[in-house]
């Protein structure tokens, strides 16, 4: 209400002179859009490095592969003479390919059944709209990817966080601790499997729990897969595997990470319930259509999914273990095995990691080498949860994140001694 | 609140065998998004096309000329081994690009005051998100683009339309019949100049007047200038030109019209308010970033825009002046000369354009021939307004638009014999 009353003095209060009033403020839903905590402390990390100090950065997913040339391959054979909207729903070539792609995943979704988005993030702004009017409420499991906080916002929908914990490698706790959360505005429970910025897979009879919860209580089950095939001791399981919730499981999906195409914004939403594919498509009828080329371009991926995907999971499955083991060697570390992802969240021996964080970046070096980390807050939503924590992104190759997490053992050595 | 009630039922009707709950249904707002009006006719062309007539498409604004080949040269020489995110702001080279795009066009900003967007439409989104709450108000004239609906249904924003006449041109009325409109929820007045669907430039005192009410009345001005350089009598006036309203003006933009390059989504939120910029950038961290070959696509067009708007315009000026000729030998039609855009709505001598556009696509035909039109109502939010009106596209070459015209004129002849 205050944004209100400040509009409406605002209003009143002409300048004599000029006949002008004072500049109109945001919107309230703009003051509390957070921004992306993850990009935080990046200015100081280019200020470092433009003062010669290798900067490591282990705070954002995005993934230091290459991109399969066939992606570029595809943008190159595009002949035709006019770059033209593509249908709202996505092109039809395109669509057919992510049903291949889903059906090589054991998913069986019909073209009619998806809408291809800009982004996984566009997926998930339609579903929270198209299930949540405004003050509705999701529920989500916290430690989640902060980015749901900004969708949330900008939906006008409020997030309520279960805690999760690092000591059982952040995993689901009971039925009835889940339910205590629900509310009469709580339309949808918005999981992230595998999980960001855990690295958690859930457990079949952890989804079965949330899949009873979802049917028992008429809620709908939005379900961000991005990292599917980042699974490294099982795999991991969709909720459109549970043909008792077909109505209300709504699938959101992106290519970015499976294929190393964070830059081409394709993501999709798919649905066996009719509505809320209809509503996405609404959205997305307004938004007119998703970037002509790279539908086109991740055709080649889609369609053979595993002969892309399988060298990029190994890979980090490898990176994975690497720094699993290396953590041993930094002394008050908590830490589990992530079990899919490339992350991890890790408790270090500090009092606020965002303030070790800063000095690590801003001050510290070895060798003029630093480290760039994600303090853990900005996925908490609950004030004062994971002060000591921080994420590792596993986005840098072997012999790096060996020197990332040695630089980062230095650096607690030489901050407790500090302090 | 119907809506929940449903859902609180929905909730509370378990079916005893399963324990499952009825299907949760979507949310209000996305019930009352409405389908794309300019696409509703489509299916229905479609399956004529599909029986061998030619449908002669006037419906939306995808025009048939060619994507300059600039566009598909930057693209095949994208050299990175990975397609990454870009900055969630935009890559800093398109970012420098679209100011000498503006300073060409008399614009001055700053690369720090822009977002690059997923196309106008993006841009529209984030502004109505970053200047309204839920339930605020914003002021658009009417007849308008009608996507405006599904964004401001999005964002939980409603529009106030202030009506405009087929008789004046769609001009703007006195400032106090556009004052009268404004309610203590308003927080911007929408403008879009050129103006779609009418075509219509609005003259500097019209525009002045606009921004004498918003610094009065402490608003936003959101500018919508997608069709700037279509301005075929005199230039259309850029709300960006008025230093009185540097605080409060925000410039809306996209390539798509002005380069034929619909398909690559590429837009821009421009603003001298240093906080709506921040509130955009916010909400673009959000989803991280915008599709990154086509910002870089589209740096030899912003570079040189006026070798590259100047023969498109002059085409679409050479079919604004065959429509208004041609318009003159159907009996009975309502019409003006647009100034600008490629649009024009037309009052046609029927009780019910829908009926009529249905009519026309799905049993008309002429030597095989028939035409796809757009019903102006789904451009009104006001019921029973535009009843008799369509709107028309000038997306086709020359010939086609006189044939389509002589069409419509048959078809008119023959529709009234019929009723």
């Amino acid at each position: 209400m205050k944004q209100h009353f400040q509009k409406e003095d605002a209003r009143g209060d002409l300048d004599a002179a000029t006949a002008v009033t004072r500049t109109p403020s945001v919107s309230s839903r703009a003051i509390s859009m957070q921004a992306s905590p993850l990009r935080k402390l990046a200015a100081a990390a280019s200020a470092r490095a433009a003062a010669g100090i290798k900067v490591y950065r282990l705070n954002i997913g995005q993934p230091d592969l290459p991109t399969p040339p066939a992606v570029f391959e595809a943008v190159r054979s595009f002949s035709q003479p006019t770059l033209a909207y593509a249908p709202s729903n996505g092109l039809p070539i395109p669509l057919t390919a992510w049903k291949s792609y889903y059906r090589q995943n054991g998913i069986e979704i019909d073209e009619s059944e998806m809408v291809i988005t800009a982004g996984g993030s566009e997926a998930i702004v339609f579903a929270m709209s198209a299930v949540c009017d405004p003050d509705d409420e999701i529920i989500v499991f916290e430690p989640f990817y902060t980015n749901y906080n900004g969708f949330a916002t900008l939906a006008s929908v409020n997030l309520r966080p279960v805690p999760l914990s690092i000591e059982n490698g952040f995993h689901l706790p009971p039925a009835d601790e889940i339910e205590r959360h629900i509310t009469p505005r709580t339309r949808a429970i918005l999981l992230c499997n595998p999980a960001n910025p855990t690295g958690t897979i859930y457990t079949r009879g952890e989804i079965e729990g949330i899949v009873e919860i979802v049917g028992r209580r008429g809620l709908f089950l939005l379900s961000d897969e991005v990292y599917r095939e980042f699974a490294f001791d099982a795999p991991a399981i969709s909720v459109m595997s549970f043909p008792e919730i077909r109505d209300r499981a709504v699938l959101l999906d992106s290519c970015s990470k499976r294929f190393n195409v964070c830059g081409a914004r394709i993501g999709v939403l798919a649905s066996h319930n009719a509505e809320v594919v209809q509503t996405a498509l609404k959205f997305g009828m307004a938004r007119l259509s998703v970037a002509t080329l790279e539908q086109l371009a991740l055709v080649p991926l889609l369609e053979s999914p595993a002969r892309y995907t399988a060298p990029i999971v190994e890979e980090f499955r490898k990176r994975r273990d690497l720094v699993y083991e290396e953590l041993r060697s930094i002394p008050g570390a908590t830490f589990y095995r992530p079990e899919g992802a490339f992350y991890i969240v890790i408790g270090l021996p500090v009092r606020d990691s965002e303030h070790f964080a800063r000095w690590l970046v801003e001050e510290f070096e070895h060798e003029k080498e630093t480290v760039l980390l994600a303090p853990a807050q900005g996925f908490y939503a609950t004030p004062g949860k994971g002060l000591n924590e921080v994420r590792i992104a596993f986005t840098l190759k072997g012999e790096d994140l060996r020197r990332s997490l040695s630089l980062i053992r230095l650096a607690l050595e030489a901050y407790s001694k500090k302090s």
